[in-house]
């Protein structure tokens, strides 16, 4: 899987160096212990996904120009500002095979230190000529916000349905997905109709690739995933396979899915995967994301780059296919 | 001294209702669980001294438009977002008079609510025609968050200098109140140098707002004040009259203030006052605000609007004649 991931960054490699050294030079601060503290996120950097879209889809519309940097740097620094927030909220004590900054620093320096690159990201939006990028930029992490809100309102939540968990992991997730994919083929001169599919396209394998991480977080091992797991089940975030296990499964099963899950007990998540692992609902997650893989993939039609193209099916396998 | 805010407010009541309307219109939300959270804000709403200062910049270099009712909102949301954060960091249980948003939902709304309303202060001020208020606010932001940073750095830095004191709260308080006035000054077409002079303006009095708050944490009555006081040094947090008395008094003064500052019982913060009250400490410090806010006056030489001048140096006056 590494190598589809290297596949697809090879195209973009040399623009992703730009990416992450604009982020250096974006977040350094004259303050020292600033600077300490986002050493620390940069050392647990991800697989930069999220530039990678705005990347891709630029290529797939036209030329990549500094504005793309400059945007694949903002995408980021607003994904890392949600997952340190994330982390504060989470209480994870692992993300990406480092310790989170709440854990090392505190939950103050946490908050702050998102603070901080949410910031800076829409100070970087703003270097760019027109507004239209920030504009973008703004309205999504209102959305992310309402999201994640939507999200802790429904804790605990044993009745959460279906419809309503779509909305959460839209607003979470996907719709950061989409901005990238939008503003990438729009700062390289698609038309209104190619940047909206481009936008469908991100919207729709956003989706995909939070219910994979879902699903990992249920039936994932840690050691290969790279970050604390059972994490949803512990704060009582319903999941698809949860939801679908709770409409579904024998009468005595949901029962005492319900009782689990409402429970403190150590080996709850455990027992909670050796409940629902002989189910059909981790497999009925995973179709719904495989089905909006291929209408991702569908709106890609009539993109005028053949290869590009190919590049943004191979993306949306990707999203899907992670390690477990 | 509630007096003396009407006089300030009243030339531009009109505009301030306009500011209350649009903070409300761009907050609402399509989830009611937001809405609810959001309505919890707008009732602890402060004095609206940030959008004041805008207003009154903007009147004093000539007319007020629809951009500063856009600014003014723009900061107030800032504004809100660091309150409400700070709850976060600071486990206020009082703020405004009202219960704080951490001690009613938990850290994490609390956290997420911040969030909400800082990216809806970028997303309301990308609204604007050009980028250069979007630069200047993101900028603004990104020095709050370095002073925050610097000030957690510092806790329980019982060596804590002035001139580090003085970059914390320059940093922290008083860009934001330098960024109104620019901003304000600007959008009523003042040339660079008004411009400039009006930012340099609300840097000083931002800075001897700071100074006055911290006073009050240590003199005040929290009846009167309306938030908890006492937080400052309960969370290691040194201000200048502490600064101060640690550099200036006897020495057994110092060694017992020290040691009440390290320490954890229950009367700390009343000891501490009443070893701090009979000494100079206190008035040093409200003499640094003193000259700051003379400062800020003389910077209004040369100001087109007589009238806009004197409302200016009222307010002046009036950010450290707050009520103890």
């Amino acid at each position: 899987m590494d190598q589809t991931l290297c596949s697809l960054t090879r195209c973009v490699a040399a623009q992703l160096q730009q990416v992450e050294n604009r982020f250096d030079a974006e977040l350094a601060s004259e303050l020292a212990c600033v600077n300490t503290l986002v050493l620390h996120v940069s050392r647990f950097r991800g697989k930069m996904l999220r530039p990678l879209l705005v990347l891709l889809a630029g290529k797939a519309c036209g030329e990549l120009g500094d504005a793309h940097i400059v945007l694949a740097t903002v995408v980021e620094m607003v994904h890392m500002a949600t997952l340190v927030h994330d982390d504060v909220l989470d209480e994870a004590e692992l993300r990406r095979r480092g310790a989170t900054i709440n854990h090392l620093r505190g939950n103050e320096a946490a908050v702050l230190l998102g603070d901080y690159l949410i910031s800076h990201s829409f100070h970087l939006c703003s270097s760019l000529e027109s507004q239209f990028a920030s504009r973008v930029i703004g309205q999504t992490t209102n959305q992310v916000c309402e999201g994640e809100l939507l999200q802790i309102h429904n804790r605990n939540n044993l009745d959460l349905d279906e419809e309503t968990y779509f909305k959460i992991i839209t607003h979470k997730t996907a719709v950061l997905c989409a901005a990238c994919c939008l503003l990438g083929a729009s700062f390289a001169g698609a038309d209104e109709i190619i940047a909206e599919r481009m936008r469908q396209y991100g919207l729709a394998i956003g989706t995909a690739f939070q219910i994979q991480d879902d699903i990992l977080d249920i039936v994932g091992d840690q050691t290969t995933v790279g970050k604390t797991l059972g994490i949803d089940l512990d704060k009582g975030k319903l999941t698809l396979p949860i939801i679908h296990f709770l409409r579904t499964a024998p009468r005595e099963h949901r029962t005492l899915l319900r009782s689990l899950l409402s429970s403190h007990e150590a080996d709850k998540v455990e027992r909670i995967r050796n409940l629902i692992l002989p189910s059909r609902s981790v497999q009925y997650a995973a179709d719904r994301a495989q089905q909006l893989v291929a209408r991702a993939k569908a709106t890609l039609d009539g993109l005028p780059d053949a290869q590009a193209r190919q590049v943004l099916q191979t993306m949306a396998d990707f999203v899907i296919a992670r390690p477990m």
